[in-house]
């Protein structure tokens, strides 16, 4: 039976999609910054990051409402603890987001990313972009399939960071020291945001099953 | 007057500080592993890691155990979930330190840090080490003023930071792509390790006087 509890439970999932929608925009954005060398975006970027900060701190705040006034126990209580990590994890993923149009604009007018690396980083931000679309998806609808799904595309951001590595550190890189570092940070960056998608997604799985999936 | 929650409480903050001296334990000897070349010591803090996830569990099922039985309101609410927080930071600093002992591994039987910038690597280690210390001990005093202390110390790592990116920028590197590479991730993960360690202060400071620092 519906109670008071499920719905405002309810209103904080919808919270959380809707950052997760913001953290979305904000990758998007952040990627076409650093490939098109465009200031104007990675500024966006980096100061639309206080309305993510300020939504993290209403979830949280409904959520110790929801602790304090309807003290759920066991499963529910877990299920609000989850939220809470939900909005710490989506907060850092915008923070990441943030880094990536840094990294742009620490460049500009140059381009950060040289030629040769575009399509590697293009297709790191992809998965990433990628990746938290569904998560915002699976906040929604919480579909643990989905959230299994999720894992795979995981795999395959280590295989394209692995595989960046061999590249830079390769004896025909000849783009000097500072893209590879570039390009080892924005690899990091976009690897951190996927990880934290993974996180986000299995624990949706969590408050749907009751089961953290290894 | 003394209760049960907070006993309970008492006993949780007890656990951070362990956990925390744990993961003092666990830099220092990557940084060890890392500066010596130590294969063993690597391959010990990596395997060392899981006994901090294993105390990171002992302590969210002692805050659930408190918040469920307890169903505390308001103050001693958020106090239980900045200890919940408390050790999802104090985990990331372990799993951080890992990824130090890893790339000290990946160049055995090489050292991964060129002779020219040990004495960057090695003051942020030790900027970073000292840190988790402090902090270990602000866990067990509750000193707000020491808490204070730290922030000051994270403007350093800050500093030391953006030193070595100076350095590896610079056309006076001479030490190559990789090693600038993993100059540029080592600083990264210190200053990450700095980053957590302050915001587990911050949490003391929130416990101790009921607001979050800025």
């Amino acid at each position: 039976m519906r109670n008071v509890f499920h719905d405002q439970l309810d209103g904080i999932f919808e919270d959380l999609a809707s950052i997760c929608g913001q953290v979305e925009v904000a990758v998007a954005q952040a990627t076409e910054a650093l490939l098109g060398a465009d200031a104007t975006l990675a500024e966006e970027v980096i100061s639309k990051d206080s309305s993510i900060d300020q939504a993290r701190e209403k979830v949280e705040d409904s959520a110790f409402a929801l602790l304090s006034l309807q003290a759920p126990v066991a499963g529910d209580l877990r299920v609000v603890v989850a939220a809470l990590r939900m909005v710490s994890d989506l907060e850092r993923m915008g923070d990441l987001s943030v880094h990536v149009a840094k990294i742009a604009r620490l460049r500009m007018p140059r381009n950060a990313v040289p030629e040769a690396v575009r399509p590697t980083i293009a297709r790191m931000a992809e998965v990433a972009e990628d990746m938290v679309r569904r998560t915002a998806e699976i906040i929604r609808t919480r579909d643990v399939d989905a959230a299994d799904m999720l894992r795979a595309d995981d795999d395959e951001m280590d295989k394209l960071r692995r595989g960046s590595f061999t590249e830079l550190l390769s004896k025909d890189w000849a783009h000097g020291v500072e893209a590879a570092v570039d390009l080892a940070l924005l690899g990091r960056y976009y690897e951190r945001i996927a990880d934290h998608s993974v996180s986000v997604a299995n624990r949706v799985v969590f408050v749907v099953t009751g089961e953290s999936p290894l």
